[in-house]
């Protein structure tokens, strides 16, 4: 089974000295995803949680809508250098009645056919594929349990404190306890951790919730948020212009810049209660 | 033609007080890079250097080698919605001898045929395909010319002092003198920017040169690098374990956590001269 973290040995070097000694790195290991045992998409990720990671990716692909959409998951048995499952392939079956994607299912969130590509057409890309769009969620929640996120997140942070590498996203409830938190290399692996594992409770869509991410909020984790039904999202950085127009379109309350006293609001804010 | 940042509404909320203010973004749109007129790949980019990012993605994928592979580069002249060049979608055309790659190039370093996918066929991926591996480079660097680096870097970034937003990638020789910098939300692309800045100017491979990123050492990044020819990386943040495999394998000098008077040499450390 993959590990998190690995050991390499590195030089350190200061102004005035060197030393050798073992680093602990976070693992980088690419995952391929499968369909009825036709590879759907390669992600570099951390290795743990793939079953959810692929739950996740697949929700926020559009390809499922729920957990009934899906039969099985599993590593798929074929055999590495020398032998061994190397934990890397997940094939997944889904159920009779779910049709199968297209050979690129990213590539329906960013284009369309015609020439004309831009931010406004992968926006309808998301509301046309979108079962669980968070506009009328009643979810409301207090400036102060928001103020309170990064602490949380970050205390529950494992593998960050000693590699001081990997992303983190965590799903809290509105009166801010927390719910799961996922690390990953990649901040959209993480996210697509948690939100599979909603889906593995039944939880989508995941309204009453508020999703955390560690770094920026970009067009694609937004994107992730408005498909699992989640009606607030908060980031400890900045967003983009695209991350705040989807966040507008699809009536999702998105934050930015959360720090210890204070943050920026850029949708919806009407769901923060004073 | 797009911009590079644009301002958007925002509520900003304090424990004590909520305001309405304008603040400034990073934009996120998408870029089409077309090949012969078919679509080869989409990715989230910050507008501006489109064609050093394409040319820089070309190379680092295995797709070209050098600037002669390429004979132009142009946006397409297609509508957006109403009748605008959207400037997002850029068609490349090759050299008549030059191969066009398969559907998705991203997937050869991913990816082998057998089900035992693994960090190692990654490795073995890239060893294969690259042209200018750095491993017999004799560039030498000082401590003290790597150290001096983050701030340059920082000082370059003219962006991000206002969104907070933009990741960068800069360019120094080995004096540690500034040859270009890039800015982008996407880290890949801001290395993609520069290393298509070098093809442009017929610096390929790029010996005697630092490559200096700003967040994190991916493997993706890693990969860029060896496949430029670079033959020392430096990360502000941390290296995964498949980046510094990567780094050793390919004879890349490897450095992570360069701060102002630290940093961890995790490979090839012989390049830094005290």
């Amino acid at each position: 089974m993959g590990r998190v973290t690995a050991r390499r040995r590195a030089t350190r070097l200061t102004v005035a000295t060197a030393t050798q000694r073992a680093e602990t790195l976070a693992v980088e290991e690419p995952l391929e995803i499968r369909l009825h045992g036709s590879p759907l998409t390669i992600t570099m990720r951390t290795p743990g949680a793939d079953v959810e990671l692929a739950q996740g990716f697949l929700l926020t692909e559009g390809v499922i809508g729920g957990r009934d959409d899906l039969l099985a998951a599993r590593y798929c048995q074929g055999d590495g250098e020398n032998g061994h499952n190397t934990y890397n392939v997940l094939d997944v079956t889904l159920a009779p009645d779910v049709p199968m994607p297209g050979a690129d299912v990213r590539r329906n969130f960013y284009t369309t056919s015609s020439c004309g590509i831009c931010g406004k057409a992968s926006l309808d890309a998301v509301r046309t594929i979108s079962r669980h769009c968070p506009g009328d969620d009643p979810t409301a929640v207090t400036p102060d349990s928001l103020l309170a996120l990064p602490g949380r997140l970050r205390s529950a942070q494992r593998v960050f404190a000693s590699t001081g590498g990997l992303h983190a996203a965590g799903l809290f409830s509105a009166a801010g306890d927390l719910l799961v938190v996922r690390e990953d290399i990649g901040r959209h692996n993480a996210v697509d951790k948690v939100i599979g594992w909603a889906l593995e409770y039944g939880r989508i869509p995941l309204s009453g919730s508020v999703l955390m991410v560690s770094g920026r909020a970009s067009f694609e984790l937004t994107q992730k948020a408005v498909m699992a039904g989640i009606p607030i999202m908060a980031a400890v950085s900045a967003p983009s212009s695209l991350a705040v127009d989807l966040a507008a379109q699809s009536g999702l309350t998105l934050v930015g810049f959360l720090r210890e006293d204070s943050m920026n609001v850029y949708s919806r804010p009407d769901r923060i209660t004073r």
